[in-house]
């Protein structure tokens, strides 16, 4: 990467803020820990220059202290006007309105790469993006239900898929520029359009967080202290997810919605089938649903 | 405890497995482990000479090389009839099934402790044992999805809720026998009766396993190859509990029918609430349950 390269990174959030602490390891930061293997691609992109934009203060101050970034600033048109890359970080719904102020401040031939958590609502706006953009929908697959450049950490990405989805119109060279920087950052790479990655997520991710949800709120309801009380590991786990931040997640629900209510609708017959054996005393129906499951759940690798 | 003090474990999987070990344990391999605190009546315990009662000869063979147990046998009659304490570690039907004949080979005076996950079929059928025997139905607030003396360890039970449920007919220095043997294991003894129990673990346990079932197959219903290849840790901690072995849990389901019906069909709703806010554009209403439910996960300790 020639000097003078120059990253934007809009939120300084869990993903925007691991983004930045991730460019910034050292290869011999990464070695040490080993985070990832060293790879030629990530040491030139650690010669950038990053800025955050972001109106969070006490997000910049912690970032400068851990020399993620080198320099921040509360206005976009300001942080992106100088950037070969802009990464946009924050809830899916802002980075819809915010794509059209960048498009009037970025220099021409810059990337527009976002981390948003639905594709296809952010690849429709980036389509409206000027001619001289190249703009990738990009979407890496970690998180934590914990939020804010706090919960950052250099080894997010690591040996997570990090989905990328170019336009029609995007350059070969941007997309490529798009797969080193997820490289870079420890992901692997993985092409994909907009309506099936987000299909595809509604049913791992944001079908799983309605279901953390109903949990916590069914129990809740109950108003039950034992139940509380005896409440487990199996618990814990199955309604982990329900912490999530609800701003984020519900911008989420919102650009998915025909999606995530089609993966619903699936998992309530499901649960019926379930209920209904169960009501009937169907030993043989039941005994099948969760063996099934079992294997199948045995059998995943994640 | 006198000499020749006798326990008899029915059942060498997890749950039986891990008392074996974890009663076992030396005072200062607890203390070196940091397991739990010291405490008198571990020792007093540690003396039992512990016989294991199962066909399975692999986990007799394991057990007895772990030094978990001194003698073991495939024959219920002979394993209970020489035994001060008899703890049924099977899948709960196969407990209610047992009772008879243990009714009928244990000795008067003798406790008999279950650890099968529901209470109320299991301290229906303890009613119906001989009048000198001392019945205590029991439920340790722990497990994994994994099974088998494998899978057992002495820490299982380390700080974890142990409910016991004597029957009006029980004496108190039977359920303190049970209660002392619940402490030198880790586990904190809670007395419940049966009715409060199974309703408050239809809800934080066999609800959870419903959802984490439900899920597995909806995602397994779709054949979307690109959905189980993004999977992440989220999907991953809510599906956790679907890779339970399926005929315990068939044991457990069947014996809390009405309990857990309940349960689904009060979660069905909450899930209905979210589906029907969601795909009507409902941002407020959604926005609200999504935030209770946040914050009321996040404060949860487990």
């Amino acid at each position: 990467m020639e000097d003078g390269f120059c990253i934007c990174i809009v939120g300084l959030g869990l993903m925007g803020g691991s983004l930045a602490l991730a460019l910034r390891a050292s290869d011999d930061d990464r070695s040490a820990a080993g985070l990832w293997p060293r790879e030629s691609a990530a040491s030139a992109w650690r010669s950038a220059r990053i800025v955050a934009v972001t109106r969070n203060q006490q997000a910049l101050a912690a970032a400068r202290t851990a020399n993620a970034i080198d320099d921040g600033s509360g206005d976009l048109a300001e942080g992106v006007s100088a950037a070969d890359v802009i990464v946009l970080a924050t809830p899916v719904r802002t980075i819809v309105r915010m794509l059209a102020e960048v498009g009037q401040h970025a220099r021409p031939g810059a990337l527009v790469l976002d981390l948003g958590s639905t594709k296809s609502a952010v690849c429709a706006a980036m389509a409206g993006l000027p001619d001289g953009l190249q703009p990738v929908g990009g979407h890496p697959m970690c998180g934590k239900e914990t939020a804010g450049f706090a919960a950052a950490e250099a080894g997010l990405f690591r040996n997570r898929p990090f989905v990328l989805c170019p336009l029609p119109r995007t350059q070969p060279c941007a997309l490529q520029r798009a797969e080193s920087l997820a490289r870079a950052v420890g992901g692997r790479p993985i092409v994909l359009d907009p309506a099936t990655h987000d299909r595809a997520v509604a049913g791992i991710s944001h079908l799983p967080y309605a279901l953390a949800v109903a949990l916590v709120r069914t129990v809740e309801a109950a108003a039950d202290p034992v139940a509380w009380s005896l409440a487990s590991s199996g618990f814990r786990d199955t309604s982990r997810l329900a912490a999530s931040d609800a701003d984020m997640m519900l911008d989420i629900l919102f650009t998915n919605r025909e999606a995530v209510v089609g993966w619903l609708d699936a998992c309530t017959g499901q649960l019926a089938m379930v209920r209904d054996a169960l009501a009937a005393g169907d030993d043989t129906t039941l005994r099948a649903c969760l063996a099934g499951a079992q294997t199948r759940r045995a059998g995943l690798t994640v």
